[in-house]
């Protein structure tokens, strides 16, 4: 009979391509939730830098960090909080009006990222100086050039509004291009990235 | 024969369902043992955060982001390290006997949480009183509220044992509901964590 | 028919095996495709630490956190950048020819990591001096043992070249054994993994 007859009647190869087609749609879709389990638990290419130090070489280190990581392809954040802060200040901006303890930590703060120290060695700003000439004699971008770097590889920048709130700091003190927001900002973007720093 | 036949034997359904079935099964071994290699490459949903610093603000910083973290559903872990040690110390604990060493190293240390320092513009606990006081004024919750908060979210804390044992603190001068550990206690959870800090 | 013929032609089972084949190769196909994507977004068991810090406390601390990854087989990198470089300087190495802000620095920087100073209470080395003698009191080992220990355990240490540029440190002067790069080969391994800290 098969001798004279199809391989396989035209029936019987409907009904194989519908009962394989059954089976492996199950399989993908068990497949699928499985994957899709595991992807969650992954991470995106994606950076996120705490600035907390108000320290210029800290600083510095931060922006190489930040403009290192847009430059290696990851999607980059910074979240200024603290004396961080101070990093974001714009040179001469006229400052809200404050209550006597504000006044105070504006005075005893930086004014702009041209007036951090250093963490250690400052002398009284001498180690800042000297810091910003040695980078400059060896041609290494100075801080003004790292933050603007940084901009352009499209870097977030958030201002912590806690730390605002709480020093009374408005936004007209701070330069422009900023994201504003508090630590579930921050940790929206920190959850998700393969680089967490604290600097 | 088709047209006056079944279109497929029963037998013949049965060996098409059974070898689709081997080689489906097959398949989902196959794609299992792919998946869990790449799971065994992911992270929980966890956060850990090494609090080695004794300074009043980056405490406060610590748990304002480990609380964070623990708000944004990551099981979270504080590991106090060093000088970190001191923001556990219970006020007014009394002191097991301790040597010289130990004893000038607790006399030089912050007592508690109420006596740290900040990490600039300290001038002799001056910057403390000031934080605390900005931090009061704008409403925003203290360090051992922080502390408190913490708690509630089941953040766990690890005393670093290592450090107890060198500066010759006993468990009674530590506040309650602390886990011991050293770094590979911390390090289990830092390998297994999506945010990982040090303070 | 059926009754007395096989149950199912040997050609009806090649078909049905080719069939199930065919469906069942497309299906691996697009599961590898799958599973490779989210493959790319897990990372490696590795860590890696910033050394920032020229603190003798924090140097020790990184050693710790490097060892302790490490043992709990990390595979573990550090990139030693700005004052943490002088915890990888040669005891009494002759330095190059210097200019004037260069030998200014090393005058002020700790010449090896036997005159490192601490963070915080070092009252001009004294902290150091107790903090080394409070740690081998304890028999915990010193911060040349954990060097040692780290080497050891084959811990990557990088010397970052932009700092040593910046500050006229050559080759020479630091101890031997390291890998040397920039802010690039220290995103390469700090984006594969698990544990990033910045010290």
């Amino acid at each position: 009979m098969n001798a004279d007859g199809p391989p396989a009647a035209p029936d019987v190869q409907g009904m194989v391509a519908a009962e394989v087609e059954r089976q492996v749609t199950a399989l993908r879709q068990e497949m699928d939730a499985k994957i899709a389990e595991v992807r969650a638990r992954t991470v995106d290419d994606a950076a996120t830098i705490v600035v907390f130090s108000g320290d210029l070489d800290k600083a510095i280190a931060a922006f190489i960090m930040a403009t290192g990581a847009a430059a290696a392809g990851l999607r980059t954040s910074m979240f200024f909080t603290f004396w961080g802060l101070c990093v974001l200040k714009k040179k001469g901006a006229a400052s809200g009006p404050k209550g006597l303890l504000e006044r105070a930590h504006a005075l005893l703060s930086p004014a702009s990222s041209l007036e951090l120290g250093t963490s250690r060695m400052n002398y009284f700003g001498l180690g800042a100086v000297m810091l910003r000439k040695m980078m400059r004699d060896k041609q290494i971008v100075s801080l003004e050039e790292l933050i603007g770097l940084a901009r352009e590889l499209d870097v977030k920048m958030i201002a912590c509004t806690m730390s605002m709130d709480a020093t009374g700091v408005a936004r007209e003190e701070l330069v422009d291009g900023l994201t504003y927001g508090g630590v579930a900002t921050y940790m929206a973007d920190a959850v998700r990235s393969r680089v967490t720093l604290f600097i």
